[in-house]
């Protein structure tokens, strides 16, 4: 087959490689019907993130099993299965608190943007559409449960947002979007977007964004206060992973409000004297995605979600390339993938 | 009357000065029949944190209204009244969200150790105890409520100490032992508190604490893993306020775990990308001391807890520079000041 492999910034190349076969008795081999570009996959597209050496890339994935390891108890030949960017064995003590992305077994997926995938852990890591297989035409919308919505719902959860709350979101990327969508899922009242390109802000608004806030750093902050009365957000998803969307974050909270961060942040410090006398609760890391499956995967064959909109382009796979150009440009929010 | 002045570092002095008395309507003065000196008096007195000429100290006090100004309401002279460190109106946005120490109008107190006090907003930040004026063997242990009692309960709430769960304790403070008292009212199994000091070892294990681990750094980390085979503590109390005990308690807490700060951090810098992948929240700040008043007074008044006993120290007012010293060398774990 042939796969994706970034071989430095910028140059990302469709070239043949092996077919995944299983090696641990507890792996599955998939066949994916659609893939995608990651907002992480940018940092070393763009060299921000050293690589050593060609690095096969892509970590979301759906797809049909095509054959299973000699342990493998649950999942079978033939069903439709969705896993998270992280394998986890869903045994041990950190699965167990729901924080799978943290199993002590956890390898972090590679290789997605292929034809066929290995996933390690397969009884532990994947789980299969109820009702058989899906139509197709769902199948971007449950791509994005693998990890884009599944983060994205995880910004929400770990900000805390309950019924009633003034939540904003910082970061108008495929997370940010989606962490509106989960945002108004999880009942908030008001969801401030901050985004200044125009296409985001419709499709924030149309995910459940009540307001749109372009400025930014302090100027941003200080029209989240005004939005605000003064007070601050109760819940604020940080959906970029830099200094000063970090900063805006904590600024934008009120004190004893909840702040999370997903993106892996690069570059960002926090001064402990700051924080502390922001009062704000600080919650992220690699989203849990497989906690959230189940429930993610029921609202998209329920139709109660439609997360697939934020493939605003759709390409054959060996155009992959032209998937990282076009994010990396900001033309694209999010490239789908179609081998 | 003469109260309690630190000119420079290590030079504290108990010298003449006005007598407080109502400037604004919503003050109160009380008559002080016990003060404290806290840990975080350290900081300057040690030279750590920089002071602009002569400054007076003390912001622990509870004690008897002398006089009320025209707009208090709540409060009447010959109360039995604690207020916390900080002061609160009680009424904005910030303290009806249970932040009071984030109070629109919070001012933070000094002026305690002297034996008259002014108490700004008296109506919000005062607190007066249920059945009258309570006997004096309760006043020591009504007085840690004003703050060490009150920031050692908000560190154990903050890390969400649960019944059943694992707790560690880093810092054997009157805040960190007062922490491990917190913790077993709160429910908690096992109590783990570091602590390589053997009359503050005593104390946290009167106070709760089920295990002592006096290895710190990397090896204190080692052997909290050991304790808990493998998987870190649910909730880690930090009570120091430096990189290393940051670092200590971050590490750890078990990924989807709990880590508390409570002491103004000093020098302490957090990488928000190995933050990141250890998956802890993160809540700390000021303790919002008044929003557990009522429950703290309770305790104390009904003899379930008895916090008094962190005063292993007893001295006249104008002894006050001696409590200073044995406190920093750790001859003492907190001087208790009658005037």
């Amino acid at each position: 087959m042939r796969g994706t492999v970034l071989y430095g910034p910028g140059d990302v190349r469709f070239e043949d490689r092996e077919d995944p076969r299983i090696i641990e008795p507890t792996d599955a081999v998939i066949r994916i019907p659609a893939t995608c570009v990651c907002g992480s996959d940018l940092w070393p597209y763009r060299g921000l993130q050293p690589i050593e050496g060609p690095t096969p890339m892509g970590h979301e994935y759906c797809g049909f099993v095509e054959e299973v390891g000699s342990a493998v108890k649950s999942i079978k030949p033939g069903q439709f299965v969705i896993g998270s960017f992280a394998t986890s064995d869903n045994t041990c003590p950190h699965c167990r608190y729901g924080y799978q992305s943290s199993c002590m077994h956890r390898e972090f997926m590679l290789r997605a943007q292929a034809p066929l995938l290995r996933v390690p852990l397969a009884d532990g890591t994947l789980v299969t559409t109820p009702g058989g297989v899906p139509s197709d035409d769902l199948v971007p919308s449950l791509l994005t449960t693998s990890d884009v919505l599944g983060t994205g719902w995880f910004a929400a959860d770990a900000a805390n947002v309950k019924p009633g709350a003034t939540v904003v979101v910082v970061g108008d990327g495929a997370v940010g979007l989606l962490g509106v969508l989960s945002a108004k899922q999880m009942g908030a009242e008001r969801i401030i977007a901050m985004s200044r390109h125009e296409a985001r802000q419709k499709l924030a608004r149309e995910f459940g964004a009540t307001d749109i806030v372009s400025a930014r750093g302090d100027e941003g902050v200080a029209r989240i206060k005004e939005l605000t009365k003064g007070v601050g957000a109760d819940s604020v998803l940080e959906c970029v992973g830099t200094q000063e969307s970090m900063t805006q974050a904590i600024q934008s909270t009120r004190p004893g409000g909840f702040v999370s961060y997903v993106g892996v942040p690069h570059g960002v410090e926090l001064s402990g004297q700051q924080l502390f006398f922001t009062h704000v609760h600080l919650h992220g890391g690699p989203a849990p995605v497989r906690r959230y499956l189940p429930e993610l995967i029921d609202l998209v064959l329920n139709e109660k979600i439609n997360p697939g909109k934020v493939f605003d382009l759709v390409l054959p796979l060996e155009e992959v390339a032209e998937g990282y150009r076009a994010m990396d440009e900001r033309r694209a929010i999010k490239a789908l993938l179609r081998p």
